[in-house]
């Protein structure tokens, strides 16, 4: 919170009003992030009453996407920002796009759980869930960065994607195998394969977020540079 | 064009920095259509030169958005844009983010295209390619709609990607018979399999396209809208 300009502002509704939604930002973060909790613990224990709930659930995430973007709209349009108080709404409206898409995820995955032809899937399923509850660290420290604003650990958890995306080849390598020696599994696996995916996305999210914590801090646009870049811009 | 506030403005320069962003917006829009449309050319007659450049393409796409969503932040923080040019800026800045997205599905794409398992997958290849011209089709139409922000027309377009989801799920259905009848196939298939749903997302990104049309037409947020609710919100 150091980092910010809050204090700054003449205006001290309009230190409220940026500060009200850097909070639903971090509110809405904490529902995906249950939701990809619960997605997961659905999909592992099959338990179909759960996946229900996160996919009805889902319409609270959009709906908090809408809502905290109008807001985002409404102060640019009132109070005309510039320069970190800009950045910060533009960071903010760019993240929650970001975690509705992670929120669709963790519908796919809890329809992974519905569908009864995974049942017979359990190795595959502990593979996922391994790999589903480093994408929840993921995103857990992900919001936690966003929350401090930490342009080092952001840049940290962007590196950590790549972990993520081999993990995720080695599940496909399996699923590969796993239709290859018996062909009548390959519609429940192919369910797995997309909840892997979609657990794969996650951390391709997580690092979106991560590049705009850069871009509000550092005031330098990151994405599709190298790590290296990346790493000077942070520490400039 | 008629729709446009451009010439209310008291500003000659802020009218050219509008106009010049929709340019920009609507050229970047055409590369991605020829990439696209090279990704799909590379993919059915298996032309790894062709997918090579389609590759190496992406970093213009890439380029593209990074240098006009600076554009959009920089005419935020000068001009202090409200009401309908706001929405303006707002839409493209989103519009960016998608078309840099179906610019990664082509790249997708065009990989399938290099991969050597693909070639024996022939009969595959010719529902993609059918697939991947709708897909192509629906992205010129939104692109033409987007020049003349025609929210009717979006609507309509909107409405087309119901009929790309079908199209897809009997892709997906044709590749489990597959890849269950011939069970040594399955490295193959899954890298057509990739292609079909990079396409699907094309569709996807499209829809959002039109619910930015919408939005600066109507100045109503249609995401996560009912299409009964969407279509009172063009005609009102």
């Amino acid at each position: 919170m150091e980092k910010m300009n809050l204090n700054k502002h003449i205006s001290g509704q309009f230190n409220a009003e940026l500060d009200d939604i850097r909070n639903r930002v971090l509110a809405m973060g904490g529902l995906v992030e249950r939701q990809l909790e619960q997605s997961l613990d659905a999909l592992s224990s099959l338990d179909a009453e759960l996946a229900q709930k996160v996919i009805e659930g889902d319409h609270r995430v959009n709906g908090m996407e809408v809502s905290i973007d109008e807001e985002c709209t409404r102060i640019i349009a009132k109070r005309q920002p510039a320069a970190s108080d800009l950045r910060l709404i533009i960071a903010i409206s760019k993240t929650i796009a970001d975690l509705e898409r992670i929120g669709d995820a963790c519908v796919r995955i809890a329809k992974a759980a519905l569908d009864k032809r995974t049942n017979n899937q359990q190795p595959l399923l502990v593979s996922i869930d391994n790999m589903g509850r480093h994408a929840t660290r993921m995103l857990h420290s992900t919001l936690d960065a966003l929350a401090r604003m930490d342009a080092e650990n952001a840049l940290e958890l962007h590196k950590e994607d790549a972990k993520l995306d081999k993990e995720y080849e080695g599940i496909i390598r399996q699923l590969m195998t796993y239709m290859m020696e018996d062909p009548r599994s390959i519609p429940g696996v192919l369910d797995v394969l997309w909840a892997a995916r979609a657990i794969e996305r996650v951390g391709d999210r997580c690092k979106n977020i991560c590049e705009y914590i850069i871009y509000y801090v550092k005031g330098k646009d990151v994405r599709h540079t190298s790590y290296e870049d990346m790493e000077k811009d942070v520490n400039s």
